[in-house]
């Protein structure tokens, strides 16, 4: 809980600062966004730009370096010093109305450009354009938005078109087809394999930001879902699947009422003619696009999330992406009515799903992989191609999370882990498998938060 | 619940009739255990014989076939016919007193003997020499037996002389040291390396039974505990633990209160000031004796248990075990007063454990592995050399043992534990790894049990 505050209290922060930040078009002054390319980087990287004015000189701050400039009618001159006080380049251009331009150098950039360089060496400035665009202003009161998805993305890829612009703090009433691509009228919309709605471009998210996702409710919104009746090859030994005989025939097909929350089977056979099955509806699918030029088709899963298949990704809980491209391209799918762990039939119960959500975005600070919490526990996802690295991975995550909020040291962080932390594993039959870790609220009640 | 009042059934009426078996002595009439061995038999296998007198003729059943034979004073003749009413061979010998002994021809011998045969073949009559001893007839009523362990198995091996012989249906008050070989007094006691108290011998259990053991309570029977403070190579990263600066004097000692029912570090770091750890008093080996003359180490872990390092094999608790041996020669150790999922820091809270317990048979019924029953879920144990197969073995067993008990075809136990199936990692520390999956039994309860 305390977690979650601090982060909302952060964003509030953030967006207060957002609306204080909006200034005259005339004014060079203000918060601004930077985009800057260079023979030097696979990709644009990106910073937040605050400058303050007086008279023909410049201040402020561009990502973490501090500025030092002057103005002459629109042509800047601007010197960086990083955050240790070591040159950091410095650029020529225009800034005039909402709009920026230019060249020179600039230190610290690419994936590694935060750190201290490769082989511990202080990054050099490298040769850099850059642009500037004013940061957009969320609207002073969050809105009501209805999202009739006409976009699905087959592939988990930045190059995908946004459906939607959204903005922090925006409640937003959507829906996402099953895994098969159709929706509440059993209608074909989208290819199978897992597309997922949108994107969904949040405006302000920037790479190297998180983004937080509150799942407001997920609501089967049709009254069928279909199930496999084989257990999946991951899930169990040769030998058994060698001698099991599977029914061809078996009817996967379950009524789902969420009057009574209960889904039972259309065509019992006798052995399960008193089984009722609870619901749990989940997202399947949650996302972010990936890193860089990565394209993954939706069946996938990475620290950019995607098809992590995680039974606990229901209504109520909060889920937290990485951020790696502007606007951090959300979306989700795969509707689950109820799910065991594992995904061992290869499917949860799929249908379509109404889905409210809204989001906020941590700036400035990345989560390693996808991380969740719900009402009792703080959840680190881990993916990777064999359980035993996505669960290393989960650990990982999970333990750098706790030393950064808490200030615990390695040690008392092993023991603490080594008391508290669960591991459930959630999905063992998509191209990567899913393992996470989990620490509870009421443990971490007992430290004291440094952050 | 229903599958444990059934098998509690069946072990009363195997316990009735047991009584109902004595008979006098001279009468060669009763029942008997049959030990066989022979040249193509690896090690001795064990039937179960009842024989009925009338005048000079012999009836009965020796194992799953059926007697017919013929007595002249102490000269016994006796032909076999199998469930199939094939030909299982014939004998000679002996019978007089508590004692018999002969020799001649036996089908269905050996690990695959029950079966139709290697290749589907029907197995052939082999030679074999045999002894029969009375079944030993428990005490009326259970006893109340005080067990102060003075032997310590240090491998998990069928060799090892019984520290002590129980029956079924006694309480057993006992102890056993930490996983260290110290005891209450933190006097050394064995060799550390996972030590297990006994073995114990329970009187009545033969190889292809399956033995209950009730865990009546587990508490610490001493003030403190220590645990490990990094976290073991296959629970996190190797970048992780490259750059994690562990502190070679870190504290690990615990501070126990049955009282309270916490525990508290002896000397708590500030960040760990208010950390107060709740309880759950576990054994992390619990034993049968393995497979023929396989001998493992204390730390090994597999289908006849070991060190499993599951925190919940807890007090109130019921664990089933396959019998491999006479006697089952049954043990445990290594008890933790708390641990987290995985036994990430390579121990739990390591301590000495007060324990009770009592056991049953459940005869000519075996396990493919541990199992486990609490008051929620029934649980499967796979143990293996990966967590991907340590989890199949435990979903094979687990779906085995539902289609056994509730008559599910392969498609409708499939979808069933797509439902309601959990995984949990139980230790990834050990040489092998462990998983269980496990079944509400709110779920169990919708079906329909046919044994």
């Amino acid at each position: 809980m305390k977690i979650r505050m601090r982060w909302i209290e952060l964003t509030m922060m953030a967006a207060l600062m957002l609306v204080a930040g909006g200034a005259s078009a005339a004014d060079v002054a203000g918060k601004w966004v930077a985009e800057i390319t260079g023979p030097m980087l696979l990709e644009p990287v990106y910073a937040r730009v605050t400058l303050e004015r007086s008279g023909d000189t410049l201040a402020g701050s561009w990502g973490t370096n501090a500025v030092k400039g002057s103005i002459k009618g629109t042509a800047v001159t601007m010197s960086f010093t990083d955050a240790e006080g070591r040159d950091a380049g410095a650029v020529t251009g225009k800034i005039g109305g909402d709009e920026g331009e230019g060249s020179g150098t600039l230190a610290g950039l690419g994936r590694r450009g935060g750190g201290s360089g490769a082989y511990g060496r202080p990054p050099a400035p490298q040769e850099v354009t850059w642009k500037l665009t004013r940061e957009l202003v969320p609207p002073a009161k969050p809105r009501e938005v209805n999202y009739d998805p006409t976009t699905f993305q087959a592939y988990y890829y930045a190059g995908n078109k946004p459906g939607i612009h959204i903005f922090p703090g925006d409640i937003v009433h959507t829906w996402a087809p099953d895994s098969g691509g159709t929706d509440k009228n059993l209608k074909r919309v989208a290819l199978g394999g897992d597309a997922n709605i949108g994107p969904i471009y949040v405006e302000g998210a920037l790479p190297g930001d998180t983004l937080v996702v509150h799942l407001i409710k997920i609501e089967p919104n049709r009254k069928t879902a279909r199930q496999g009746s084989r257990i999946q090859q991951y899930a169990v030994t040769p030998a058994y699947n060698l001698q099991a005989k599977y029914d061809q025939r078996f009817n996967g097909e379950w009524q789902l009422d969420n009057a009574t929350g209960y889904a039972t089977l259309t065509e019992a056979p006798p052995a399960l003619k008193n089984f009722k099955l609870k619901m749990n509806p989940m997202l399947g699918c949650i996302s972010v696009a990936p890193q860089g030029f990565e394209a993954y088709g939706g069946t996938h899963l990475g620290p950019y999330g995607g098809n992590l298949d995680y039974n606990g990704v229901v209504s109520g809980t909060t889920m937290f992406f990485p951020v790696f491209h502007p606007g951090a391209l959300f979306g989700f799918g795969d509707g689950h009515a109820a799910m065991g762990d594992g995904e061992v039939t290869q499917t949860g119960l799929e249908t379509s799903m109404a889905v409210d959500f809204s989001v906020e975005i941590i700036k400035g600070y990345q989560t390693q992989g996808v991380r969740e919490e719900d009402k009792d526990f703080i959840i680190s996802f881990g993916v990777a191609g064999s359980l035993e690295e996505a669960l290393k991975t989960s650990t990982a995550q999970l333990a750098t999370w706790i030393k950064h909020d808490y200030g615990l040291t390695d040690s008392e962080v092993a023991l603490f882990l080594g008391d508290v932390m669960q591991y459930n594993v959630t999905e063992l039959v998509d191209p990567e498998f899913d393992v996470v870790s989990k620490v509870p609220k009421s443990a971490l009640a007992m430290l004291t938060p440094v952050r």
